[in-house]
């Protein structure tokens, strides 16, 4: 049994983290920080986790640093890069669900987060996509663990890149997320009443999540790329769409993009593959680790429709973090996560 | 492995029956039938559960009634019993979802749901309140589930009746369900803009699942118990919450209800006792088979508030039909069901 | 032109008063204040209200307490009370959004909400349950508002009380709000993720309603009334739907306290009573200063259940505020207030 | 008084017209009809319009057709063409809620509803965009009510068409509708459980509103422009939030854009421009005519982001047709029409 911890459990990818972990047959959690709730039982930050016998500790103290094999980080930007470096000398393996070790180059990540203060780290953290960097995982001490609107754009766009399917120029990523993306600290604007009933876009062109991606799919392609990402708020609580608008390559239809996903795809346990707009639905994933794809031609206006779903909480944090500790151990990707959506 | 068979697949309920039997360690799903979908692939009815390789048949076919050792029957009420006749024929262990086999007595049944086809068989069938009944219901062939209000108002009550910690007399029971409960069927008054942003008290004074709950509170009393229940329904897919307003005995405070309750459920997994009305909310049990209960003092108005809240399809349908199979097949009640709930 | 202000305008009370006096025809919205949002335009903290040139005033400032003729005061409890005698000194009349003055009794509010400032003026303060009160409401020169849960809670028991028709004793209401009844500050509790898809009940038996309710159902029923009441929170902006179940009175039936009803609100504007259960949903008032009232006999249990629904921020709070102001300048109550529910 | 008839009043564009006209100071109700509410009172259509005496009578009746003056005709596509020709005969003016009369060229309705049966009125129908079409609208006889989308999309694109402030090729509108747009026929894919807690795209490159804003935008432009439409359904009632890519002419800037906006819309008095995404969300007009747009620069891009949000049933819908009865009357365009948003 893998002895694990999670440093900074008391917000929603910390909860759901221990959901996840309650049913993983070859981890157990033994380990679960907090600054605000230290020495208090878990069920007083979480009611529903309240039957699981559990009680946070501080991840200030030193011994329990020591403890447990490997650690999920899941603090805030900024936070998390003073505890990391802690953690790695005391021999843990690492996955940090923070943007901190998200980028390698540490100029990009201190233009949009500031200061680091373990850069040296960079070049070693793997991007922990876990389709697409598996190999890279599967030999990693430390993991940086994607963002949930990267994860939800790249995986439909890297395939298509690598197979010059789709054009590096003029991509555009109009994304919809669920609140429960903003995290759980009590501020005005996630409020219930001045969410619910309402849609809205939100930091247009200018989302931390934007050099995110365009670091990793200029890696893909070889060459910078630019994206238009436009992320905006769906009064729900999980979930994320992207619709992605590509200039497609000569002659490449949403048949082939539907293979060459197929095909890239073809060893990945949550990735499915739908026709058209089929599944182009968060309540498809709910809950879940599953990733779905679709694909609608527009070639009439010079377009690939892409659509792409995940749950925010699950593949876009908790879900795929615990994916890569099962790489990391050598283990089926799917190892306690396999589960069908929640619906309705 | 078991084999089983789930007919009257394409609702809600079976839907959560398959969702929950899909991680299921001893079961597996052989059957699924449905009148409309006889012959399409799961997927098409259920996009969620679309990675699952499963496909429709029709339960009019004699040889698809042999095949699976235990059979779910998820039909409306009055089509039920047209077909488990046929399946005990076929030695084939029943538990069935709709009112059909709740009742004991033939005339409190034809009285609100109407003609029974085979009153012969309400004898021998076992109320599966799996907590209170579960030496019956290991040895039942045929299980008649309970009601999803009915389960969220039995939980709390029966234990109180047997210790006569509350009067049987003027029991008010103020339930609030998630509009799961009213099934899949299209109609005007589950749409969407119908329920959305309102609250709303339905079929007062007359639901029937006010003679189904008195049946058992009688039973349990072993006097003729009146039962004033009051539905509501509440825009959110999932849950119901039940306040219960009860008579105290002389001396029972909410402290000693916890108590009976705690004594009562030492050995049941699923129930889960709180202080005064600290777990009293749906989003506590959300996808699970739990049951949270809680008690408050309200001597100076001459009564005890019970409160109560589970999933109204988990252990209000689906997760206690699966409680059922395993008790009937004499393994732990919790196999495949041991889960945190999805929060948020 | 009546010139009117609004101390405390950035809750959500303070919006709906702006929103409904937006159209009132014969008063004008020529003050509004803010501690925080103070020299700001009314845009910066409502986006909603933007294309309305206001900008928020200190209510530090007493010039800015001698304008205006009208103050609606929305300030928090135990604030409320240090304004309110600054602006009666300069000849304002003033209706109160807050509990500081519902109460008679200096000492039954000092035992939930804590010291009053000014306990001279609490005999002088009028309850502004409109339709109850409205003669005195007509003299007033101040104005205590009604809460939220009480307004639908009296209003279908006063009449009754009144009349004999139920029992002072054995009442119970099981209360359900929306969340905007909890205001706009920012707190876990009322996160969208914290609240979305659960319904829960709280603070049961301790809500300070209950003394409230209390204080005017013992006045009408001039002994003293005990009132078991529950409040509950429902995953929607607004409405409240109150469930109450009294002991009828020898031979008094739904359809006799419909009629009592009728008559008793035969000249109220916003007073809608409804056959059953029929109009018992909080979609049927959104948005509205209406109350709908229903009844449903339940004699064989030994009770009459009541029904009564409110948009909890306007009957519930501001609509009830500008009626008042109605009635305390003799105008028709429904002035400026005449309007269809926005539905869906 | 002007005497208006809706035709086709139960659904929600009939509901939502009937709220607005309640208060509208120059026009009355005096008819509405439904073939399946004929003979009916209103209120048991609409429980919540039910305060209003009003009884459905049926269209089939030609007496019914002779009276009012102005009618709004609701009824399905394919549907209205059969009514009104029939008022027109009857010296009637009419505002078309369908599609019926909002294509000039009978060939490209036809390609995406089927025949029309009376091409021959399509050249004197107006398109009753308001704001742009308004002179044309004045004079009409028969207005075709502009869709829910178009409206969101044609407001902020056709200023900057016409102002050659963006190219009419690449153009590329994100949009995202609340479920009321649906309509209110009961439908699987309506249903609360179906839409709730989900968000999806649908009918991605295929929607009958591509052709209808195409249409739009090429008169404007004087060439033919090409439109990528993507529709998503976002699990609230109302409201629909367009996201629009744009290549930028030479020099064009997201200030210049808002200048655009703010010289042709100096006189309406329903568009309001935010700076940057400040308004782009659908809370900041609910339940009102109005239309909040908003531009943010992405140059380096090469595009120019617009959004724009409008409550689909009011300026989408029923507040557009009553705005262009209040221009074919030649009063103030926002006679009745004057609101705050409800927020929360």
């Amino acid at each position: 049994m893998l002895s694990v911890g999670i440093i900074g459990a008391s917000g929603y990818t910390g909860a759901e983290l221990l959901r996840l972990l309650y049913n993983h047959p070859q981890a157990r959690v033994d380990l679960i920080t907090s600054r605000k709730y230290a020495g208090k039982p878990l069920g007083e930050c979480f009611p529903s986790l309240g039957g699981w016998d559990l009680t946070f500790e501080s991840h200030e103290d030193e011994a329990v640093l020591a403890r447990t094999d490997v650690v999920f980080t899941a603090l805030p930007h900024q936070t998390s890069m003073d505890v990391v470096p802690r953690l790695l000398e005391r021999g843990k393996r690492v996955i940090d669900l923070s943007a901190d070790f998200r980028f390698n180059d540490a100029a990009v990540y201190e233009a949009h987060y500031g200061p680091h203060a373990c850069p040296e780290l960079l070049a070693e953290a793997v991007y922990g996509l876990t389709e697409v960097r598996g190999a890279e995982v599967a030999r990693a001490r430390l993991v940086g663990n994607p963002g949930c609107y990267p994860t939800s754009v790249l995986l439909p766009l890297l395939p298509l890149l690598l197979e010059k399917a789709v054009c590096p120029e003029g991509l555009i990523a109009d994304s919809k997320s669920g609140v429960s993306g903003a995290g759980r600290e009590a501020s005005l604007g996630t409020l219930y009443c001045e969410v619910n009933e309402g849609f809205k876009a939100y930091k247009v062109g200018g989302h931390r999540h934007t050099p995110e991606m365009e670091a990793q799919l200029s890696r893909t392609a070889s060459a910078p790329v630019r994206l238009l990402f436009t992320p905006h708020l769906v009064p729900m609580d999980r979930g994320i769409l992207s619709t992605i608008y590509a200039v497609p390559c000569e002659g490449v239809t949403a048949q082939r993009v539907a293979e060459i996903w197929r095909e890239f795809y073809r060893d990945a346990a949550f990735v499915r593959v739908g026709k058209g707009d089929a599944l182009a639905s968060t309540a498809y994933v709910r809950g879940t680790n599953g990733c779905v794809l679709g694909a609608v031609d527009q070639a009439e206006r010079g377009r690939i429709v892409l659509l792409s779903a995940i749950d925010n909480l699950v593949k876009g944090a908790s879900g795929q973090a615990v994916q890569n500790m099962n790489r990391m151990m050598g283990w089926d990707e799917d190892l306690g996560l396999r589960a069908m959506p929640l619906f309705p």
